[in-house]
């Protein structure tokens, strides 16, 4: 049988094979994932992100009992993590979560270090998403971890992000916390039992009032009458704030309720389809980009190529000229 | 006079015009930067990342005035901020920066919002920082926020890397705290005279440990005599821990001093040039990548190409099927 085959069959060593084949970019991977990629369009995909502290993997844990206990879906968990060759933040995390949901065959867990260019992150995790999605996982978490630049790529690939909150973190962070809140389909305040919780919904609530001024259009009607009465957009999302105790599995409810709820607009909308459109389409330019270059490699002389980058570095000529060079042959 | 002149001759306009030419992607900017890159390769180009809260901003200033007050360098700031059409992080940072640097000729600060993509924000940056280098700053700081790859990214373009902590930001963020020290250099606990300074300290001396353990041999030495005795390689850097109060100026000279030996290593262990090699030959890289992408999509047909597109998108055949398709005619 196939590794496809087997794949299709739920094997979950297969699962796992291809995992680590597509991780490390072997070519065997790649063909197989080209296979697989006509069983790929089904799964939700969710984006978890947050700063550390706020109880994200917590929180991802609960989601996914819940949606196996209610429900009975296939749930799979990309853990995106910061990796150091001295923390060993990936599998010290998968050990954790194992605790909840080990013997489970219905979940399955997969943590990917944050090794190499950005670039590739972002594409290998989509990649692992579409082999969770072509084996039958109908609900798959990407789990990222900070604030940068980073999680918003990763985030791209979801078709609802998740932003985790928790009080207390420090009002210095706000600025950071406004770029993330634009990627924010649903906000979770999580450690909501503890205390400044009302502080940190106010100032969601007001940094949202900046970003979808209708909405405080709406808030604010019949109070101040000289705004004009808002016209309320259905195809218009705002962000829910839902507060959980994950550690508790308080709240968990309304969270899926609110996952389910944007699943709903998504596709009323048309946006399902259009998220899933930039998403394969900006796949596809990645790609186009590594083939190429590949090819340009394989068809330059290693000396000639050698031979401009040192010229580059005594600056003898700029990279624009140099590039210009390898392609034209001036 | 060309613009290339003008900014050779040190005309504060010409420069802030490259600048934007640059940040906008203008045909006029790269030629000009073409036309700069000979005068290059000068400058010592620093990294200064760390949390929101630590102080970041305020100690680059103080940084940037000491090299003024002594030594007369030419200082160049290139602030990377998370932008956000809200928040307008970037300009307001300016702002900010002016009161205490403005009315001195030998200061220039460049703030880049982030947008675009995360490659396009690290070739920008590198793109600027040359355009500093060629019209003679010969310190260039550049500041990121945040503990993302992005700012590992943008920490590769340095020569040296400063990472600034400070205290009371929870022990909470140690793990990614793990990943960021990786890429330091100098270390800086700014807020100094803040409660918790020593646990800090600790805290970062043991991460060290991990990271360097040949330190951690030194350290013990004479003690624990079951430890062999290590041999210590001049050619290794050992990141020192420096402590400031930025906003009074306090330890400011100190780093100065870590920066110059920094420096100074770099040059005799001959890392100063492997640095600026790696850095050009990704330069390199990436300007190839791209200009064999526009290549390509000079030369396909648009109609054939979103014919492939919504080919994926209907799941009929896969990524790579597409980009073989379409290089191959097949």
């Amino acid at each position: 049988m196939s590794l496809t085959e087997s794949i299709l069959e739920g094997n979950r060593l297969a699962l796992a094979r291809l995992l680590t084949q597509v991780e490390n970019d072997s070519p065997e991977g790649s063909l197989t994932l080209a296979e697989l990629f006509q069983y790929t369009g089904k799964a939700h995909l969710i984006g978890v992100t947050g700063a550390p502290g706020t109880g994200k993997s917590s929180l991802v844990n609960q989601l996914a009992l819940y949606y196996r206990r209610n429900g009975d879906k296939k749930v799979a968990i990309v853990a995106v993590d910061p990796s150091s060759p001295f923390t060993g933040g990936a599998v010290l995390g998968d050990r954790v979560r194992m605790r909840d949901l080990a013997g489970d065959e219905g979940i399955f867990i997969r943590s990917m270090a944050t090794r190499g260019s950005l670039g590739g992150i972002a594409r290998k995790t989509a990649s692992l998403v579409q082999v969770f999605d072509a084996a039958g996982y109908e609900i798959i978490m990407i789990e990222t971890v900070g604030a940068g630049q980073s999680e918003v790529d990763v985030a791209k690939l979801a078709h609802t992000t998740i932003v985790v909150e928790a009080p207390g973190l420090g009002d210095e962070i706000q600025a950071i916390k406004a770029g993330i809140l634009e990627i924010a389909d649903v906000l979770v305040i999580n450690k909501a039992d503890r205390p400044g919780v009302e502080n940190t919904e106010r100032a969601l609530r007001s940094t949202l009032e900046l970003a979808h001024p209708t909405k405080r259009l709406v808030r604010h009607h019949g109070r101040d009458m000289s705004i004009t009465t808002p016209t309320v957009d259905a195809n218009i999302w705002i962000p829910p704030i839902n507060k959980t105790v994950a550690t508790e599995g308080k709240g968990i409810a309304e969270v899926i309720e609110s996952i389910a709820r944007h699943a709903d607009h998504l596709h009323q909308s048309g946006e399902w389809k259009g998220r899933d459109r930039a998403r394969l389409e900006s796949e596809l330019e990645a790609l186009l980009k590594e083939t190429l270059m590949d090819r340009f490699l394989q068809n330059v002389r290693q000396d000639q190529y050698e031979e401009v980058i040192e010229k580059v570095i005594d600056r003898n000529i700029s990279p624009y000229e140099a590039v210009n060079f390898l392609l034209n042959g001036r």
